[in-house]
């Protein structure tokens, strides 16, 4: 990775916001600056200077991992007083991620810094940097994928009625970790029959009926990278009306895929997925948004709901998620990872769309 | 659970704190005072009602599950809003969760509040009840110890050379949802040879050594509640010194159990188990605290680190887990789960501390 790049990328924000110093301690937008991989990190942007603080836990894990920073072993707000006050000057503005931060956190780091130093909200602005993927990423992010699609497809061969929903989570999980997957990215959704009908519907213990609609929506971490992927199977042959349902989250898919573009707004292509689902009167039931960004984190932007103006540029990688989740009844969604490119985009999701009944 | 008393209790807790209302996002605060399991609710305690919100992904969720709450699908800052619309007086102070609440995320709350009402920082009102776990969590947290540790003793079976550590926590993972599991409480730790001496080095593709140490540190959460335990066993006949090294952190271990009891002050029981590795001359290897509370979170209340005064009660549940890292050799620790009780401590965790050698 291009640690010092990213870095020098971030130095050209900050001079732009007017920023004479900048403070991360969000684990993935330290991973995404300077390759540090545990938690409880600080690092330090002042005067063209880059300081990385942690505690003595993670002395010989920094020591492995830091790039383009000096390491300092100390501990959080109390380090940044530190740093500050080697540096500190009349009047000097350091950022730091007020969305990231608690509002206890950002109580304390105020009170340990030198007075001549003002801590500022400066929301975003490693994740503005982080939402267009280098090839370097695109090429970890692709590889994720084909493993969370690979483990999915090995998961799936042992669904069978009687089955605990874990224990096909299981299923999935063990092989993701056979094959090296760092862990998962969120927590594995398996829910069958009735409970399709929870849009986050966690495995439990409950037995996948003979009949119904099972939802599977897994992910996989892969050298730091998230994976996401939902398919939906019918256990048992689906019905006309079961078959119409699915048929219609299948085309909101595609039409969703259809719409990404750059300079494409995100909302539209949200819009493009529910109008689908509208002309089948099933718009009431689709109630999350179309997509989000995936990368070091599972959820990151752009946000793909109803009246996002963010425009999609070549880099962005997303989901295509939409669903339907009718009461009492049960659920479906289908979900492919895409990557915005020159044209339109590529979807990167090995994996078949059609109905399957097992 | 007795989600109405626990209610009950902290409406007495916002009295004694001159609040009109008290807002919770955290989830696993939701959990606790009314059984909510999703993401994203918000709980509004105002004038002695109860309202809950979420978005419509959660309608279903929240209506099995919410309890004592009248339920509102609306959105975060402007559900709240509207909920103090409705309630709103001139002066009236609602508390918020400060250290559990980003800085952009009060900002909006502030934001979209009536200007009659003043949001409040108050931190910590609902872990002060959940540091003092009732007989119904209890029996959850034995439940939970007790699954993660048949787990670990069916993963260590097959700890030998050259298996990779992630396929050893595959292994536990999957022993666990098999089990019905929730799922892990923490990202399996599997470190072994040198890379023992990293205190928290998750499980990677490296194969285990012919000899060294391998540290397993592991938990799971079984109906919401946490596990945690660390064995560390060697790969081969361990040396003199290995051996000196090992009985040092497990007198270290037993000397904080036995420091456990109502009254003792938290930084005590790290003080008796530092002293035994101060004895030893190993203390300087010993870079973290002895130990935390455990519950709806891994990582709760108290905190038993140097100098922490906090009095240790009958109900509390805690980890005492003493470790060395010895950079370039490798590492131990060891670590059981136990509940303060009236006359000292029970240890929960039902597995040998002795050196096992594979």
């Amino acid at each position: 990775m291009d640690h010092l790049s990213r870095q020098q990328q971030l130095r050209q924000v900050l001079q732009d916001e007017r920023l004479d110093g900048f403070v991360v301690t969000h684990p993935a937008n330290l991973r995404y600056l300077c390759g540090y991989t545990g938690s409880n990190g600080l690092l330090l942007f002042l005067d063209g200077r880059c300081t990385f603080f942690t505690d003595g836990r993670y002395t010989q894990q920094a020591r492995e991992e830091v790039r383009g920073a000096r390491i300092t072993i100390a501990k959080g707000a109390l380090a940044l007083a530190a740093g500050a006050r080697m540096h500190a000057r009349n009047g000097v503005q350091i950022g730091f991620e007020a969305d990231l931060t608690t509002v206890t956190a950002a109580a304390a780091m105020r009170k340990a810094m030198p007075k001549n130093v003002r801590l500022k909200p400066a929301s975003g602005l490693v994740m503005r940097q982080r939402i267009l993927k280098d090839a370097e990423e695109l090429q970890l992010i692709r590889d994720a994928v084909q493993l969370g699609a690979q483990v999915y497809q090995a998961a799936m061969q042992a669904v069978r009625p009687g089955l605990s929903e874990s224990a096909i989570a299981g299923r999935l999980e063990f092989a993701a970790r056979e094959a090296g997957a760092d862990g998962m990215s969120f927590e594995t959704i398996v829910a069958g029959g009735k409970r399709s009908a929870l849009p986050h519907g966690r495995a439990t213990a409950q037995p996948i009926p003979r009949r119904g609609f099972v939802v599977v929506d897994s992910g996989v971490i892969l050298r730091g990278y998230c994976s996401d992927m939902t398919r939906t199977v019918h256990v048992g042959r689906a019905g006309r009306e079961e078959r119409k349902w699915y048929e219609a989250v299948l085309e909101a898919q595609l039409a969703g895929v259809a719409a990404v573009k750059p300079g494409q707004l995100a909302g539209e292509v949200d819009k493009a997925a529910r109008q689908m689902l509208r002309r089948a009167r099933l718009d009431r039931y689709f109630t999350h948004s179309t997509g989000h960004g995936v990368g070091l984190e599972i959820h990151e932007p752009p946000r793909l709901g109803k009246g996002q103006t963010e425009e999609l540029r070549p880099g962005m990688v997303i989901t295509i998620e939409p669903g339907i989740y009718i009461p009492g009844k049960g659920g479906i969604r289908i979900e492919d990872m895409v990557v915005v490119t020159e044209r339109g985009c590529d979807v990167l999701t090995p994996v078949a769309k059609e109905l399957v009944e097992i």
